[in-house]
């Protein structure tokens, strides 16, 4: 041991309000209180989740915040009490269970601004505060196979509704390991259609080239809906289509996207009478320190690709220009080194 | 055997249009065609299902029709290829797969208008005309338990969210039987929440007596919000109400009141991403061959109290004023004789 952890100063990129652009500063970190971790982070990539937040259409989003919440790193120190983790060991902060737990932040600037940690998971140039180990991993990222555990038992179809970014696709290849027999990829991008492919898709659809309601064609194309429908865009109208598309009797419509600022989702309640159901999904329902391992098994043994997602790399410093890619449509993850 | 059975004709109420009273008149009711069942309706009940209908705010509905859906009899005839019930037997029509087989009618006025099935349970004086036999009760109505099925596994409570009708009071009874530990009865009507405990409520709430959203006092109440909530109204607030009302990580809402025409169900997203869910009932989820049958055994073996919901009696040319009892605080249902 090399004695108690004190406040240490990193790089943080900061957004310090809503719309404001990533800015990086050095800010203090505090040690791990009773039951917490710090996290060097080594590798970070930037996602439309926190993309809404710095744009300011997140409902419960707070600034000045560190956004992230896709990293690996490694334990730095630890707090009182941390039995389950040591220092050096490689690790991934998830979302479930890792803010502080007093509710209170770890995160100030030079200046002694206290600073939000977002989801739990705040990214900085080296250290994060958390409590709890979750997981070990050397890979860059944990979110791929999204609705493995929501989508089973799978029985007859699934359609995973959604603009083909990381989470769509991960969807698509969630649904496809857990058995799918059809797997109905939606977008309004083409690229992105034929990209799916590749993760298990089996009909891709471009709502852009039907006159109908998109759910009326795929009702139609399985002659009463799809078992599952999942939605991986945020957007309501999308939700309730997703909804809508599924089939009388045990149809289940999961939402993935987190829906903006004011917007709500709306369908008929007949839809449920019938046998409906609806349902959210947060890191795919998996739970951090029991599955977690279990996926980076499978990434180990190849039976995730997790590579095949990872289609940019860039440091740090390029924060800005590494979220600006998100909007293209060939990036689906960019891996930020962030010791450069 | 008597031989082929014919056309028959008996009284019925009779909507011929949205919004029109309940006229009874004489009908023609073909002969049971192959796989279906001919039934004498010996007692029925109005319900609130009906009344929807007959206002003409059903989305659904179509007139003329022959309104009715709660209700027992006897077989009177039966269509070739049937084996599983014998004229005179006593059977409880159940809304699950009871249309004709060909999707026609058996209903027509003396003129030779066709009329509508309802839910395909229709009641006519006398007879009706039904595919399959559901099973034998010399009850009057067969929705008692509503919920039971849904609501196991209770784990904490339950908020049976419901103006306390029929509906709402078996609700209440199926989660007190299923083994809730706290049942919270909402409902504008004093009376009724009065009338609920009867039926195992243990917490009554009257929103008329708060200024905040009744989600709000509910969460609060229950430190966090309640592990299901049954809709029973068709009100599509109060659907809102019981989906924002239980608890994050596992909350399950049902709906169970048919909406009416035009009306939606809106929330916010976030609601179910954080682990709510959100589905349908009818009939309770209960299958009628396999399951009311174990329900009579509960009836007759005097575990479900089915006479505590039957508060008045009335005959069948009192049909408008059964109707009209519907609205009053005091009845719960009313039984008619369809011989008076």
């Amino acid at each position: 041991m090399s004695g108690e952890p004190r406040t240490i100063v990193c790089k943080a990129a900061v957004v310090m309000a809503a719309g404001q652009p990533f800015e990086i500063m050095e800010v203090n970190v505090a040690p791990p209180k009773r039951g917490e971790v710090r996290i060097r982070i080594l590798y970070a990539c930037p996602c439309h989740t926190d993309e809404i937040t710095q744009r300011g259409v997140d409902p419960t989003a707070v600034y000045p915040c560190i956004l992230g919440h896709e990293s690996c790193g490694q334990v730095e120190s630890i707090g009182e009490g941390v039995t389950t983790c040591k220092p050096g060991q490689k690790v991934i902060p998830l979302w479930e269970g890792v803010m502080p737990l007093d509710n209170t932040s770890r995160f100030t600037t030079k200046d002694g601004q206290s600073i939000y940690h977002f989801m739990g998971t705040s990214r900085s140039d080296g250290f994060m505060s958390l409590f709890g180990l979750i997981s070990w991993l050397s890979a860059a990222s944990h979110n791929t196979p999204w609705c493995l555990r929501s989508a089973l038992p799978l029985s007859r179809m699934i359609a995973p509704w959604t603009n083909l970014g990381c989470v769509g696709l991960a969807c698509v290849e969630g649904a496809h390991l857990a058995g799918a027999k059809e797997i109905i990829c939606v977008d309004i991008n083409d690229i992105k259609l034929a990209m799916a492919k590749d993760f298990g898709g089996t009909k891709f659809i471009n709502p852009k080239n039907y006159e109908k309601p998109i759910q009326d064609v795929i009702i139609e194309m399985t002659n009463g809906g799809v078992d599952f429908a999942f939605e991986c865009t945020g957007n309501t109208t999308v939700m309730r289509n997703a909804v809508e598309s599924t089939c009388k009797g045990w149809g289940l419509a999961v939402i993935v996207g987190i829906g903006e600022a004011g917007k709500e989702i709306s369908t008929r309640p007949y839809h449920f009478i019938v046998g409906r159901q609806l349902k959210g999904s947060v890191f795919g329902g998996w739970r951090s320190r029991d599955d977690v391992p279990k996926l980076a098994e499978k990434v180990i043994n190849g039976e995730l690709k997790l590579g095949k997602y990872c289609t940019h790399r860039m440091k740090f410093s390029q924060i800005n220009e590494a979220f600006d890619l998100l909007k293209r449509t060939e990036c689906i993850r960019c891996v930020m080194d962030m010791q450069q």
